[in-house]
């Protein structure tokens, strides 16, 4: 495998390559197919999802994959922004349709006709629904797996309001919900409110979460919208307040999507191959018996030491019989397994079992007896560790600069002052290939210039050149 | 509330509606919104599935929804039966895409190219696999909610094999888990071999699983079909065998879709709604507190009851403030939870709960105390119930018929003898709509003479309108 550090880029297709999440193969550019393994994360992802949706009263809906070009067309920003990389079908059968259709890109277009049926009066409000779905996007650009392709595994909540306040609380709801979920992925990020001329097309403004590969380049895991009545209007979706006037709803949106995936090969993986956080992991603990001397006695001890810890983690026994150990430690820690029991006559004759950790390759010897707390204790302390050492790699790509050749230097994230015009954002682009990713929400301001124009300014900002 | 003898049609359409288990109100014809409660009720479909294939160690992936169309068209019988039927995507953005794409009908074509590269030798077989996906079909008949819709929710296995022997194995095992999932759904149903001209298209033959519903009216809510090497040599899916030489493998698939749903409507339904079997049921248990009194007392007994069974069923704690008891009763009987707990100030004071049966409408009284082991006894009944009445109405449904009169005489399906020829299966359907739903696995042969020819044959076939 190519060395991490030297080659990003190679390194990250390598490694979703041998490790067998997806197959680039198919026909269809941009369109992979997910294997098992990298499926099987890809659901865990959307159950964590499901878990912290349903605990703060959303409910889960599925909407259908077609949207008549009409009702795709009645937002004008938002059809500005989308209408030039959707795929259409304009023929059914033998049959030209009457009306052509496109594949999602986005679910707006297809919800919103519905929530006007739905939404009556306040009591119908808040209504807040998300869906987990693929939605399609004809990408012109260089595609690459999980970060940029055609067809997009997604997750989309929508909620319509009574009122602005009500809205803004629900994106901060969203925050928080952003937040667990990061800590379950172990992914570090940053809030960046995105410049006006960035912004969702149709929405009012964009709250976009962004991490920072290994490579230097920002990459956008996560967004939340505020559409005020943009949407309402154009869809006409109208209620009836407690006194009787009517008045469109407030609506957001918070989406995530598979780059999460992305963000974890390329944030915690290494050398030998995938880290996946516990969490996240389809398999948290891999049993590899080592073999010697009595082969059956081994495998039975094995296989009893599997049904002790089953019900309590996410467990595979590797018992195939034509692999050596060297072969299935290879195997597992390519494919990122946090944790490893090796199972020898040794540990067996001492009732200990010797574990290896992914992250650090520390190995520790366990008492049977304390083996569940154990082993639960050293899984949240991978968890923990991954995050942690997630967030330091990150902060190490952020750079401060106080000069366009202090941002040339470095293919890495700048803190800067900006003024806050386009056309400074647009000298930094042109000079430099970074664009700013906004003012950043959680940073304390400071008094300084704009690095562009030397106005006086309090407002930081993140610049970099975004996957 | 439409009766459900009455106008079942009619019934089936409303209890949808009312249950609030899909909106078709959605601008596009046979393309519906799930909403909440519907989805919940694929998604707990889906899981069983997967619990299913998992056990008989099958692999989930997922494949692109977009299938080039001259990758579809390689198999010829294949795409005589489906490509009248399918959406076209032709243009991406503003650009015609140099090969039109298709919209999945059904995954074979998406697949086995990929097979074709994943298969080398016998020690990669067998190659056991499924997907949970929505798959597209341009319909031109009459769309009906769950029962036929141009976007399906569907399950789909696909299998590759060293011989023929093993891929009829498959065949078996797909029969064995059909009928543990048929278990779960509580639905009755009858396995039947296709006629060669109705059979799944590129297919050696097909086993279908038909079930009646109350109509009388057979839908066929499972497949399995064996390929062969059909589709092994059009896309050159090959392997090496032990001995060196070289073979295609044989194939099957097994496809389930949300006509389950459907059946499931229609088959277990009353005139006050759905009626769900309690491994389905999205909700098991709804507990309605009856107040009177001291609210507030009952409220937090009816909280208490909810966290002493939460961890053991699926249970809803419907403490609406706004609505009577009478007005839940109602409400959850429409939505078909399995059973109701009732819990008033009498049943505090007595330290019991009392529940009602959705299936038999029968109240029982229970001590506290043997709660947990009282609940899981009925629901177990409630299961064992619907499916033992189910398979009650659905022989009720099938009516033994000696001449073309007595076909006429109903609207049920029939069981006669058949001498296996197109042309008699075509002059019952002429005189009656009926149709051959092919040779039944699991009836004993008897001697007799073909309904339409007079032959001896000893060939007994079901026949009927199929949905």
């Amino acid at each position: 495998m190519k060395e991490k550090k030297e080659n990003f880029n190679e390194w990250y297709n390598e490694v979703i390559e041998e490790a067998k999440l997806i197959d680039k193969r198919y026909p269809v550019k941009g369109m992979n197919v997910w294997l098992p393994y990298g499926w099987a994360i890809a659901k865990k992802m959307d159950e964590i999802l499901r878990a912290l949706m349903f605990e703060t009263g959303h409910e889960e809906v599925y909407f259908p994959l077609l949207i008549p070009s009409d009702q795709f067309a009645k937002e004008s920003e938002h059809i500005r922004g989308f209408g030039g990389e959707v795929f259409w079908v304009e023929r059914g059968g033998n049959e030209k349709l009457d009306i052509p259709l496109i594949l999602r890109p986005t679910s707006e277009t297809a919800m919103y006709p519905m929530f006007s049926l739905w939404i009556r009066t306040h009591g119908d409000l808040p209504l807040k629904v998300f869906q987990i779905v693929n939605v399609f996007r004809y990408e012109t650009k260089q595609t690459r797996a999980f970060l940029r392709v055609r067809e997009i595994h997604f997750f989309e909540a929508h909620t319509c309001h009574e009122n602005h306040e009500d809205s803004e609380k629900q994106i901060n709801e969203d925050i928080n919900i952003w937040e667990k979920f990061c800590q379950k992925m172990a992914l570090p990020y940053i809030l960046n409110k995105r410049p006006d001329w960035d912004k969702f097309a149709g929405a009012n403004y964009t709250i976009a979460a962004d991490t920072i590969m290994p490579s230097g380049r920002p990459l956008q895991i996560g967004t939340m919208h505020s559409y005020g009545q943009n949407f309402s209007k154009a869809y006409d979706i109208m209620f009836t307040k407690e006194n009787g006037s009517r008045d469109y709803v407030y609506q957001t949106t918070f989406g995530i999507s598979e780059r999460i995936i992305g963000a974890i090969v390329g944030i915690h993986g290494d050398d030998r191959g995938l880290i996946l956080p516990p969490e996240i992991a389809p398999y948290q603990i891999v049993i590899v018996p080592i073999i010697s001397g009595d082969k059956e006695m081994i495998i039975n001890e094995s296989r009893k030491l599997y049904e002790e810890i089953k019900d309590e983690f996410r467990v595979k026994l590797d018992d195939r019989d034509d692999y050596t150990p060297g072969y299935k430690f290879y195997d597992w820690e390519l494919k990122g397994v946090p944790l490893r029991i090796e199972l020898g006559p040794r540990d067996i004759k001492n009732n200990v079992i010797t574990v290896a950790r992914r992250d650090t390759f520390e190995r520790i010897t366990i008492q049977r007896s304390e083996m569940l707390p154990r082993l639960k204790e050293i899984l949240n302390e991978i968890q923990r560790n991954l995050r942690e050492r997630a967030y330091k790699n990150m902060y190490s790509k952020i750079k401060e600069a106080k000069s366009i050749d202090d941002i040339k230097s470095n293919e890495d994230v700048n803190l800067i002052h900006w003024c806050g015009s386009k056309q400074c954002a647009d000298i930094i682009d042109q000079e430099s290939g970074k664009k700013v990713l906004g003012i950043p929400l959680n940073i304390e301001k400071k008094n300084g210039k704009c690095l562009i124009c030397g106005k006086e300014t309090d407002n930081l900002c993140y610049i970099g050149k975004p996957y």
